[in-house]
């Protein structure tokens, strides 16, 4: 941690600060300027809550060097993690992997029929969601156990792990004995509690980027689960929140390459919720790919017109064949690339 | 809602829509122009799921009239709303409210000398965090039970009502039990599975606006906990984010001139999260004030330096009362301004 | 500024770091800590471009501590500028000054009526648009030299001083023969050629923040005009964009606090374009002068549903007229306050 | 356009929208509904503005149908548009393009060293900076005419085209004697002046995104140019400033997909000023192929250490050469992908 005093700061400023930092057990180490003075704090074992300087007179600013993050940082854990969800694996050097199904499951059927067309069309682990987060207490709310049941039904039938969202602490028993994967969503991301809780367990869990947060809380959110002992974790970047509204978020693909470099966790990338026009999501789930996802997420509905949510984002079976078929050529084609260190 | 048809939409495209619409139980009136058609979807109750129509072939855009929220705007509800706690009432005509204490609670002692502080100034609520989101998980995470049990005791032994957040669902009958208002964070705004247990209870609730809702979220939020049966809910601004980082978040006070404006429920704002720094949270708080909020919710900490959260942005007792103050005297004064319509 | 090496930077890379830096004419202070290596760089006498060490092998991060502004900073400026147009004084100590005007002017009647209009209300300094960016070339593009003529002429005959907004550097001269303060409108606020021929003029300067500027590039931009000797500059926070679209832009008040705070400049603000909404006019204007604002730039039409550009967020002349009397009673409530250090 | 009446409206307050919109030669067709009245404006050729009619009484919101752009639009021009720059083509069914080269301009023989090198690699265009917009003053401004001559001697060296950025008005005769290319940078995409002039020319123009231009404003900002009469024109996706400060902007590919279906201009992506970072630049580069650009502006130094200006987004020689041969094989790759209606 670095702080930087006022171009005016006094020494008895100066001596308070040092004082003040020494009094947290670490030391202060001040650094004379031609304009200013910064003082270096030394001997912090990570991250340092600045409350108690940031605003002592003469402190013009503090400066973190050390991060809210340390267990899912490649700094401390240079190798690549690889993920198994019931013998899928996902990671470095491991075929990428294709997450599909619809948004919401709607019925026994539909949720067969799904699950039938993506194994057909060699997709690797069946999404579906019982319960859904909606903008409006008047949408369709999921439903509930029953759709947990016909999910776990259809991945059984067809020979797929499932994947589903959990958004409450009371589900994760239900929903641990039905899916091989617990997905936690955008809105909960920096739901301390839910991944609290999601730590303890051994399950496989996929948590998405909030649609606000930063690579830093993103990966602070990730630690949170780590710490409580759960290293089984897949990240997803799904877009976040910008002015630009012609699309329903903006996909955020550079923070992919950078996660990579960053931490030692597996990224996939989800062109559904970021784009939410079935026309991009597979154009942006191939330069996903490109930009170094381990994995996609995408929606897929045997008959988008009636799906009864984001219908408008989801794939039809043959479009999503397509895409299955790009998939394989793309992860074949980007080991004849030159110079991927990254990729 | 209006379906946009693009310029060289078929006619057996816009007869696929009109269909569409009418299977939904709508009624399609398509309205022709000079240079594309347009269909205006009428008889829908409420907000209607676009998604089966978003992606038909020769749909360019469309466009919702209706709101995903209805109980809490005064389109069909004119009258303001008043809300009590435990004897103070907060909305139109009311003296504006002060809730006002230490971020985290951090011992008896702490909590007990705060209450004084902020009883002795002048402020109606007693404000104080017992389970606290923070960003990684090696801050400081709250006293939990003890905490609440701290801040109930000190509420009642200075004569103030107390509010403090609630994070999780299990922790609502504890949480009641202690406190005289449930505050809903930033952080679980889209939280929908705690907005609709905290809608079953009677308890007055604060929900503040996520960092990154927009304004009609904030309301469908609102939504959530009305719609279960409790309207005793108060909205709190405070501070979205941008892409400037001078401040904590940016403090958006025209949303406190549109939601009363939109709204039957009473917004406070809280100026110490939106900025993040001492010395513009008075400031920001008279402006806040003029900007018509109904209340304030402000940190004040006995001994901001020592403080374990967000001593940063922490009033210490002085600044506190000299802020009361002026409260006072701005809302004798904001009577005397002309034009007020809206304030 | 100081340059934080990976937990695994070697040697070698910490000793080619310093080469870099002393090859550049400065100084290198390796600060060895527990985790990781930081290098202060020092004798520097303002800010350093960090491109030829940002990416040097085993660098994390490059931290700034100068900024790229130091004239129009209080850390060697502390005494407030006080700036004359014409006459009228805006900043510290004096009177709040109004600039009121339409967007833009249409006609010599309607200009000349507004300005009547603006001077009985009390208004201080007249405003008018003879050039116009607008978003699309299919809009009203402004009346150009003619409606500078009449601008000039409506201010000499109500005695108003008039500013008006200037897009091209050829333009300068002729505006500056009938205008008494240039606008930089917010697109231009980082068309630095313009700002250098503006800085070479002895003209008083209005400068608007650009709609996606920080405030430190806001203060670079001022620094632009003061650099070429121009200190005759007032500052204008216009709102910002960000993802709340419920607004035609977000007001970012505590911005204004915090330029008071940290240049010795004026700056008012501009409700109008910021709000995009007629109501929220008076309403922020009231909440920009509490946050410290030297003044407000208004849009006002003598028959703002007639209006050529940007009627729904004119006020109309009785509009005006109240807000120019509330504005009176602020300024004075205003030094009733406690603790305004900053106000 | 689509005027939406509150649930309250009267008859009165239609009537009057109804005349207003009359007045303006157009037709209003009112489409009653159960909850509210909405209004259709019918009979428009293009965008209308709305100004006169938003804050009308009863007023609760206008939407509109028709966009500030038409010419750019592949409504009216379905046929993809090439650009030919020098006898380089640009455009659907042409081979991705590659413009590289230094940021800056910083001597005859580092220009003409970057030459050949770009050159040697199978570069198309060659960029360099000879205006350069920097944020403070304090920066290092460009080589000016000099430079510019610089650039052409070494583009006619090795036989390649040359780009290069233009800041005013003034500069386009001397730019345009030089350079086979004008670039209108970020910071100038809505300096309608510019746009005006440079669409008077018949040179090939590359427009960049504004770093808070939404698509609509980016597609208008192209109308101003093709309005006057040059047609010769690329588009430039170069990343948008939002919340994450982990890259320099966030590259927004999305648009670049929407972009080639919405418009029949060719677009591009620049990678090095979206990212800023090194490394991220080749990634970003093939993601952005994937994404169905045309080409890239890339920079390249040939000793990125030692830049005057962006070295840390710079790639060496070596690092553009592995790029070069990267595109060519994506180019071929791209072919044999299924489904691609879009790329």
């Amino acid at each position: 941690m670095l702080i930087v005093m006022h171009h005016q700061a006094t020494d008895p400023q100066i001596k308070q600060v040092k004082r003040t930092v020494e009094a947290m057990g670490l030391r202060a180490e001040p650094i004379p300027g031609s304009m200013r003075t910064a003082i270096g704090v030394l001997d912090n074992q990570g991250y340092v809550d600045d409350s108690a300087i940031r605003e002592l007179p003469g402190v013009r600013e503090v400066i973190h060097v050390s991060k809210p993050y340390k267990l899912v940082s490649r700094d401390f854990h240079p190798q690549s993690t690889v993920i198994e969800v019931a013998g899928v694996k996902i990671g470095d050097g491991q075929p990428r992997v294709m997450m599909a199904g619809p948004c919401s499951i709607e019925s026994e059927t539909q949720m067969l029929t799904a699950a039938r067309q993506v194994k057909a069309a060699g997709g690797h682990i069946l999404r579906g969601g019982a319960f859904k987060p909606r903008t409006g207490p008047h949408s369709f709310q999921g439903l509930g156990v029953d759709g947990l049941k016909f999910l776990s039904a259809a991945g059984r039938e067809v020979g797929l792990p499932v994947v589903t969202e959990v958004m409450r602490i009371e589900q994760l028993d239900i929903v641990c004995q039905h899916a091989d994967m617990l997905q936690i969503g955008a809105r909960n991301m920096q739901n301390f509690d839910l991944l609290k809780e999601v730590g303890k367990l051994r399950h496989p869990v996929l948590l998405k980027r909030g649609m606000s947060a930063t690579l830093e809380e993103f990966l602070a959110a990730a630690e949170y689960i780590v710490a409580e002992g759960n290293s089984s974790l897949v990240l997803c970047e799904r877009g976040i929140r910008t002015f630009e509204k012609a699309t329903r978020n903006t996909l955020d693909l550079s923070v992919v390459a950078l996660i990579r470099s960053m931490s030692h966790l597996p990224i996939i990338v989800d062109p559904s919720h970021a784009t939410g026009k079935r026309p991009l999501v597979p154009i942006m789930a191939r330069a996903a790919l490109m930009a170094g996802a381990h994995g996609l997420m995408v929606e897929m509905h045997p008959e988008p017109d009636k799906a009864l949510c984001d219908g408008a984002q989801s794939l039809d079976p043959q479009m999503f064949a397509h895409l299955m078929q790009n998939l394989k050529k793309i992860e074949k084609f980007i080991t004849t690339l030159d110079g991927l260190e990254n990729a």
